[in-house]
Order: C-alpha cells, then structure tokens, then sequence
C-alpha cells in the first residue's frame, strides 16, 4: 500500500495495524540538536487515548512511546526517529462476527475489492488506532516548532448541534472537560447529548479547529504546494474527515469582496491586517496572522443499532455491531488534528529555508566550511 | 520556488506567469497509445477563456495550446508532454499603479516577503492565470479516463446568496449560462446579483460542485493517499478556495451515525450503496458511488472601490485598483476544478495497478517478454 | 537526516543505528497476497551475518526480523510491512576511545561538521549494520521477483588481487566457501591472502558482481529513471563503494562500436541479442539479456595499525583502532547488493504496468467493477 | 513515461525529443534574485554545440536558450525557470530506412516493446538531444554554486587507449582542443586515432572526469541520499555512460586499508586530509576535498558498418547507418557530466539547510518575521 508517508523535507511513513502486535511512525528529516526523551510523549498520547470518559472506548491502551533509533544521550542525532507503540490486547477476538459482513460507513466492502482480503480485525490498518503514530510523530514537530516561537492549538468546536461563535471560545476552559471544547458551559450542553446519543443507539459529529500563532511571513508556496493545500491534505487524511475550511470558509461564497479582504495597515511598526478573513493564508502563503482552520468529522459509523448490510459473499445481512465504541470520534481526534497541522506547518518552514539566493550564501558564510 | 509539481505517476508541473512570454505545463507519466491532437483542447479552454460574458475580463486571451512534445503521428509516445500557451498581450504596463503597494486579498506582500521582491503585473505566478496550465493537463486526464469509462463533471452550485440544493441541478442546463450554473432560472437571479455588485464595486464569490461518475471501487489508499485527501489538496491549490467538503461535508457535523451511514445492499447483482452520504469515498477510497465534491471560492478580491493598504516602505496608502476584473472567480474556475479532479483521480487509477500481487503476475503473462 | 527512503511504488525506509535498541525497515507498497513469514528471513540474514569465518566479526548478532504489521494469516495485506531486528549488544561501551578522535576513512569528521556532534558508537546510522534494514527488505523483494519469473544472484568476483574472469564463475561454487566466490580454488588464493592482511594489521578490498536473469524488457524509462541510473545509486548507497559498471563497464572505453554493439538476431521465434556487452540495459531501459552489474568496495577502513588522525579539538593525534574488525567487507555484503538490486529491478517492474493506455484499459476491464 | 524529473529541492524535469518542434526543461526551486540572461547560456550549449570539429556531427543546431518564465528584471524570482531550445531541422526525414530496423547499440527495440511504438526520427527522447535540457539546467546550478564558492570542472580523460594519468592533467590546456582534453599531446595522439576510427567506419568509447572544487564538509546523507549515489545517479542517467567512479574508483578493490584511508591532519588551523582516495566523499558526504569522479562512455553505437539486425516483423536484415555520426561521443558529452554533477551537488547544499534545529532558529532569527 503506497501512501504511508506525508511531508517532504520533515516526512513521517507510518506503519501498523490496530490489532497488530505494534503501531509506530519513521520520522525522516529531524534536525540535529532536539532535546526528546520519551516522557516527551505521555500528555499527548494521553489526549487521544480512550478510556478517559464514557464518550470514549474502554480498551486499555497503555500508549507507551518507544525512541528505537535517532536520539543520543538525549537529543535528536539528525538520523530518522523510529518511534513505536505496543498494542496491548490485540489478541482478542472481537470481530469474529464482523469477518465476513461489510460495515456500513467503514471501508471494509473497498479495502476488500482493493486488497483481495481484508484485515476484518477493527479496521486493521483503516482504524483509528493508526493515529497513535501521527500523534507521536506530532509531538516531535511540534516541539521543533516551540523552538521556533510557533505554537499550534486545536480544540472542538462543535458537537452535534453545539457550536461555538468566535466570541464563545475560551482556550483556558479547552482541558477542562473531556469534549476538549474550549467553553465549559456549552461542554456540559454537548456532554447530555451525547448521553443521549448512547441511549438511542445513535452517535454524533462535530468540528474540530485549529489555530497556529506566531506563524512567520512567507510560509508556503504558490502554486500546488500552498500552505493551505497542504493543510487540507493533513486534514483530510484524518479518517472521518469530510470537510475542511480555512478562515471564513465556505462563508466565503456569500460574502462580498469588501468584506473578504483584509486591510493592511501599520502596527508598532509592522505590516499587520485588520482582520483575518483569511485565516492566515493569502495566495497559499501565510500571511502573518494566525492561521485558523476547521475540520468536519462525520458521527461514528460503529453504532449499536441493527444496519442492512452485505456480506462478502453478496447476500443481504442485517448487522448489529456489539463492544464498545465512542459516541463520537471528535474529543480523541483533537490531538491528531494538531499533529498533523505541526508537521505540515514545520515541513513548509523548512522548504522556505532555500526560497532566496541570499539564504544560501548566508548559510554558506555562517555554517559551512 | 519549490512546488510547481503535482501527481506522483501521473504528474504535471506548471510554469508560466501572468505577464511572461508564455505559459504551460509538462506531464510526465502520460500513458502510450492515447490520440491527441491541438484541437482536442480548444473546448476546454474556451470555457476558462475570459472575455465571454460581462462577468470575465475583457482581456484577449486566444489561449492556443501547442503541443511540443509528446506526440508523434497524432498519439502519445510514452514521453513527457510538453504544453504551451503564448501569452498574448504581456508587455501591458497596466500595473504599474501597484507596483509597490500590496493589494489587500492577494499575495503581494507575503510573496515580497518571502522572495525578497515579486512581479507585481497582475501577481505573475500567482495570478489565475497560472490554471491556464492546469485545464491542459486536465483535458489529457480526461480523456483518458473517458477510455477507463470515468467521467468528470463540474458546475456552479453557488453564487452569493444563489444556491442550488440537490433536487434544483439540471446538468443539461450547465452550459447555457455564462455562469456555467445547471439551472437556468437560478442563473438568471445570479446574474441579477453580479450586474448589481459591478455597480456597487463589489465582487462574489460561490462555490463549484464537481462528480465523478463510473468511478471503480478502491481508488485511493487508506493513509495519507486517501483520495478525498489527495482531492482535498488539488482543490485547496486553486486560488481563492477556503473550504472543500466530500459528499455531505460540514453538514456531518451535526448528523448522527443512522442517518449518515451509507447502507450496503445488493442491485443487480452487484455490491452497491443504498444512500450516497459518502460522497463515494470512504475511509479514504472509492466505495463505487458517484465522487460528489465542493470548493468554496472567495469573493474576487480585486475591486474598484478604495481600500486601505500599505506601500513596501511601510507607509499606509489609499489603493484603487483599475482596470477590468472578474466581479467573481467561480464561471471560469469550474473547469479549473473538474482538471484537478480528473488529474487527481486518474493519478489514484494508475496507482491502484500495483495493489495486489495478483495483478503483478496477470502483467507479466499477459504483457511482459 | 533526509534521505533515509529509497524507490517509488516500491518504497523502503531504513532507521536505526548500530548501537541502538534496533534497526528496521518500513516497506509501502508491498502488492496483497505474497505469503510472507517471519523464517523467510533467516536464509538471507545468516548470508549477512558477521562471526561465520575468521574473515567478519565476531559480534554476536542474531539478526532475527520481527514483522510488526503489513501480514495477516500469513500473506501480505497491501499495507506498509513493519520490519524489526533487534540490537544484541547495543550496550557496549567499546568506542570510547575514539569518542573524540576521526577514524580515517569513516564518516565521522564529516558527521560532525554536519550534524554538530556525532553518535561514536560505532559509526551510528553511518555503521554497515544499517544494511541489515535492506537485506529485510531485499527479502520482500526477491519473493516477489520470484513470482515473476526473475532472479537476482550476487557474489564475490574479487578479494584484492584475485579476481575471476568470465568463464571462471561456477555459480554452484558460491556458498561453499566463506568468501561466497564462485570458484573454490580462486576462493582459497584469496582466503590466503586475507589471512596475511590479518597478520599485516591491513584490510583488504573487492568485487561484487550481480546478475539478474528472466527481467522482460523494458524496465526503466529512457531519461532519469533509467534501470541503470537507480541501480548505480542504489549500489552506491552501500557504505564503501567506489565504483559501479554494467555489462562491460570501463571497458567500453577502449573498445569499439562495432564490438560494442550487441547484434540482434532471432532465437526461437524471438528477437534476442548475440552478445551483451550492454549488461542487459540499453537506453536505460532491459533489453532482454540478463543483467550484469558490478560493485568495487574499498578496504574496510577500521585497521589495527596506527594511523594519523586529529580530534575534536584539532588536535594531531596517533588513533589505535582496537577490537576485532573484518579483514574485508566483500563476503557480507553480497547479500547487500543482492537486495539492493531486487528493491530496485521490482520498482522498475512496478512503474512500468502504467506505461501505455492499453495495460490501463485491460486492467479496467479484468479487475476494477 | 514516468521519470523525466531529478533532484528534490532543486528539481528539473526535461522533455522534448531529437525531431520534435523544440527540447526545454522546467527547473523548480531555483532561489530567488540569481542575475540571469539568456546569454548566460550560450558558452555552455557552444561546448555541447555539434558542428564544431570533424569529429562532430554536421548537423546545424542554434540551441539558443529561449527563458519563457522565471525571470524579472534580470533576476530570478523564486518561480519555476521555464527554458526552451527549438530543433531547427526537425522536418528532416533521414530516418525513414530505420523506421522499422532495429539499430543495435540503440534504445529501438525496447523502447517499442515498452511503449508499443516508437519515434523512429533519432532516437525520439532516447537520443543525446535531450542533454541539451539538461546543460541549459547546469548552467543555471552552475552559476548558483559559483556564488557559493563552488567550481564545476569537466574535461576528456580518456579517448580509446588514450588515458591521462593524474599528472598528466593540465587544466589549462582543457579549451585548446576540440577534445576537451586537458594535454594539448595526448589530444593530438587521440585525434589522429579518431581519424582512423573513421576511416574504418567505426566508433571510439572515453572517460569523462569531473571535479567540484570549494566544497563544503558535510553535504550528502549517510543512507540513501550519499552525495555519491546522487552522483552516480545522475552520471548513469547520460546515455551511453556504463561506468562511473569515485576518487580511486576500482583500484580500491585491489587497494589495502593503509594505503586507501585518508589520514587526517590539522592545515592553516583547519582540518584536512593528507590524500583524497576518497574522491572527496566518505560515508556518502562530503569530506572537504575537492570531488572527483568519472564516468565510462561506450562507443557511438551508430557506425556506417552493416551491422545484423532484426525488424520490426521480426525478419532478419543487414542495417547501415547513413548520415554523418560522431565517432566519439564524449567531447559533446563533458559538459552534459558538468552539469549533471552542478546539479546534484547543488540540491545536496539545499537540503543541508534543515541538519540542524540550529539552522532551522538562525533562519527565524534573522529572516522570517
């Protein structure tokens, strides 16, 4: 299967399977000189693992991120970092029912045409769990990119019907509840209706965003490898991602070109925008705002209701899918949405280091003899 | 500038700036054998072509694609195409009014940012003018696909506040309107609409749908090649896109798992899905229903009225932009839309060959000496 | 540190370092359905591994590849197949000496001016113990290869200054002697010599050739990608090659166009060459002879003379390398070029089932519904 | 036809063939503000330029460099480099006898079982024209280098039996010759045997050597992106080439680890190697002496003997080539080596950039706001 690596100067090639014996992540690319221990890991791993709520699957997933290559008495040696993931109780025979019946909403019936076979065990490789990997991978990007006086903060901003005005959000309030929403009151509002999503045998969606700040000027390029192109590729490559926006959106369609455009103006000295309808991307270029971008994921398709179906054999099936499952994907998702912007952020930071003649004989003078 | 090139089998790498002397488009990994002729891509560019109605500008462009490559007694060799379109009016001095100060909605300050300095006629490479390439390659991908029984259709859903639902599109009706809106009457209200933002100095924006029918199922790989994030990407590289959405899109984020379940049932014989809230790609790969995806587009940004901005000196200025501009993007960028559609569905095709062993072993016995 | 993937559809990415916890393989792009076991791999890494002879190491390495993903019920899935060897004795501290001090004919100076210090241990990501990583995967790919009726084998054509001609390569001669040299007696001339450059504190240098056989033709593009141009790097790649030929290599220097040109003629019906002077490549591209390619690797630069070298610190000084160290790095690494040359013979296969429209459409009508 | 681009961030892709209407390339991530003119380029195509000596064919090529995109007011800008040199003569039909003959020595008949067909005028993109898109691409890495201190040097070696020992070489002498042979004797010596080779109807093979001066330490990777595979790479990428070597090349393998490692030592207060058998590279990166390396080219396969073949149906037949062919293909070819090596270092600089987080905060320190 061709496809699992993303970025091009920063890269990351995942590998595994959610009832494989591990999951891990190849990180090629990583500068030299990065201080990372494995402790580096737990609070991510620890904001996508399951088990925390009762939104959330009760599969105990210790999520323990091994460093089997790339680091040196403590910081990053320039060679690839091989990060791995140890999946606990992947011997279980959940699925035994499912081996041969396609999924509605999963990608069993496509994977089998693909593949000739499929890995019936949870998804195999088009589980979630494969996210573990991007997320261990995020860490590492986004702790270069604290050096470098960038951050990335992403949060949900709805559930179902419960949605979040700009004037509504309030980051301090984001790790407050298990929803990650960065508003307590309007948390509490999503959490009942997600206890009743769980009566009803049903699940529900939402929308996760994401901001980046301190964004220097000039990330990205013009053409296909656009910031924003990149982005939404990063996004979409998250399971259950069916839309994606950048500032206003698809508000955008009906707003006016007065109204769209960002002023430049003056500010303490610098060239700043009035507003940020853009969402820090102009051109697929940043442009010096934050970048903000929104993300739609789709209910979960594993719900307990009985579901028409088919097996592989061609004969009509009605399927009730039995165990746990969340109730909604977005809370776990939040940290792979911030993984994956950090990557594809970083990675656009680095194709800018060759963008000017006056960048390389600046390298060559100072760096290299 | 890094970035020029899209695709990894079926790859295309523009290059061209608005005011040069030409611009165009080489693919590499043009399959044998296909018929191709200049005419082939007359149809195509007329419809990108300004100049057809009073909501594209004025600007002459006969937009004549010469063949230089590639093509020997009227079929594809195996070799790289080469493209070209001579620009035809290039040594216009219109832009000499912006030539420092930045345009507040187009990329003037963060390309000078990042470059150092930019080609300030009419954004250079990061004009529209730069998809004049991207329809070229688009007609080859076409028409190949047509050979595969895949065929590529896009359209106007939306402009401003005119918005088309489902039950409303008349796919017979697309191209009898300027606005390329498969609805004759709502076309009528969208233009309304636009002869007033001209008046008013103003500009729109809208959105474009684009299907994919007769789509096998499995294009596309579960991970970070998944075909709505490969999509994602070719449509978020199109200027002026902010948001993209596959099959039922940000509208997921408020559905739940029963209703937005595709269900599989049997038709025919054959495997098919009772509903097409998928948009036909799931967990990252075809799932045999139609592609059904949308592009928001930004409101033009060039407007007649005056706006506030700043000069590369960093001194705040007053800009009227002159000159004739497109009170709206999206008429001529439909058919920007359906090239990086079909470029990238025809790449996610050729990619597909190699999936299984199986069909290493059937090349070799049925082809290979 | 770029740079750690090799191949196109058929990717291979390496990490690890020599005295790291482990050194492994990710492979995207490994076709469904090859029956794979983890004892597939014993055969090829026992060919590798040191401590069989007085001529390699006596470090203990098992070398047993663990499949972390990629397999289920004992055939490949289609997805990225997870590879891991196990460090035995990563603890060692025996490099402590030469923490500070450049081995000549090492990369450890360079290193260090690049990456701003360096991982002595060994050589790191710089030791041969990397290859480990591509023997896995060369596993992968001569099972594969073998489906499709093509063969890779490599041995040792010459130990210092005994080297064998054409006529006196008996193939069958190869794994009966530790130096796999096809030819028993010219294998005991050179383990004599070998035995004085032990006794001499030198090492000594050799000759891989590798031969393929059954490749159909037209493997390889005619421009960058040619077959030879990814095989002269894929065999430059191995640490400690200075020189790569196919067919007859330097000589052609001083032969002539009408020796040098391979006739062709008819043999059974089908169009073959009278001679292969090309080594199986012509115009980048297989021709239809086997393919004849040859590697030179200089003299294992770890010798127990006292050699000039200078420190971190600029500082002259007298370096001792101790422990014991192959005599000569040709006998294990037969096995390195043999895998090499299946990952890149198998990409080259890959990328070629895309090359005309009619392999597009016959795969439409078999395989895709 | 897969693989007309090489390099990653400064990438060129060629296309064009021997009769077609014109040959270019597009080169993407070239820096912005490089000073560029089309007359830049002509020194470069005189020396690939045929025409010039007896030992060349006849056959008049302007091979004027046309820019098309790129470039403003004298500078790059950061855009893709579009460059285009028309075929002056391609409506000449002197290749209708070998229309369906397979020329032994050339690319005919795997080409046609490849691509199902062939452009049977010259070679089509097989032929040596397609080297003049890649010196018009050196020209511009050349001049990037040169404003970092860095020298490409090509030059004759060798001319059938006729070989230059090191220090034989007088560098000066190089331009005096139609050989490019840096010994005014020698070349007198090879002329007067590539006389004969005419007279005999038949072709010589050579040895090109190329070395880069003013090298930094520490460009390259240590795994699969070694300075030296790129090279290798890139020097088998140039039909004809069946050899290439690094510093000692294949004496290495006859060599003993005393004599083949470079000790090093302390110089003006940096550190240095006493000897340079490793061409400059160890490890797979630069080492900090100048690079040497050479490349074998087999003799021009079209010689005016008959020579047996097959056609098309496959019939025997008697094949002689009329048209006037060069004897020899490496005088045109040195500077086609100049540029391939120009290019390939070039890309290694970029990619050094992003060793170290260092790097990555120097830059936002000084340039990224």
């Amino acid at each position: 299967m061709y496809g699992s690596s993303i970025g091009n100067q920063f890269r990351i090639t995942t590998w595994g399977e959610s009832h494989g014996p591990a999951l891990g992540v190849v990180i090629d690319g990583v500068p030299a000189g990065l201080p990372l221990t494995e402790a580096d890991f737990v609070p991510y791993m620890a904001r996508r693992k399951p088990g925390q709520s009762k939104f959330t699957t009760a599969r105990q997933e210790a999520d323990t991120v091994e460093i089997l290559s790339g680091v040196f008495e403590g910081k990053t040696t320039g060679t690839p970092l091989s990060l791995m993931v140890r999946n606990q109780d992947h011997h279980s025979a959940d699925y035994s029912n499912i081996a041969d019946t396609f999924r509605p909403g999963h990608a069993d019936y496509n994977f089998t045409q693909k593949y000739g076979f499929r890995d019936y065990r949870g998804g195999g490789r088009s589980s979630g769990r494969e996210t573990t990997a991007r997320v261990a991978a995020g860490v590492v990007a986004e702790k270069i990119l604290s050096e470098l006086g960038i951050t990335v903060t992403a949060y949900t901003l709805a559930i179902g019907p419960y949605y979040l005005d700009p004037e509504e959000i309030h980051l301090e309030e984001t790790c407050d509840n298990p929803l990650y929403m960065p508003n307590a009151s309007m948390a509490d509002k999503a959490i009942t209706y997600l206890e009743e999503c769980i009566r009803s045998k049903e699940s529900a969606g939402g929308i996760i965003e994401c901001r980046v700040d301190g964004v220097p000027t000039g990330l990205g390029d013009p053409v296909f490898e656009k910031l924003d192109a990149n982005l939404g590729k990063a996004l979409f490559s998250i399971g259950a991602v069916k839309g994606v926006e950048i500032g206003d959106g698809f508000n955008v369609a009906h707003s006016i070109g007065s109204e769209n455009n960002d002023a430049y103006m003056i500010s303490d000295g610098h060239v700043t925008k009035e507003t940020n309808h853009s969402g820090g991307i102009t051109g697929g270029m940043s442009d010096g705002s934050p970048i903000i971008l929104r993300a739609a994921f789709k209910p979960t398709p594993s719900i307990a209701q009985e579901q028409d179906t088919v097996d592989a054999d061609g004969n009509p099936r009605k399927l009730t899918i039995t165990g746990r499952h969340d109730p909604v994907i977005v809370p776990r998702a939040v940290v792979v949405v911030e993984a994956m912007t950090a990557i594809t952020v970083l990675d656009a930071y680095m194709s800018t280091m060759t963008a000017r003649l006056d960048y390389l004989k600046a390298f060559r003078e100072k760096w290299m003899k």
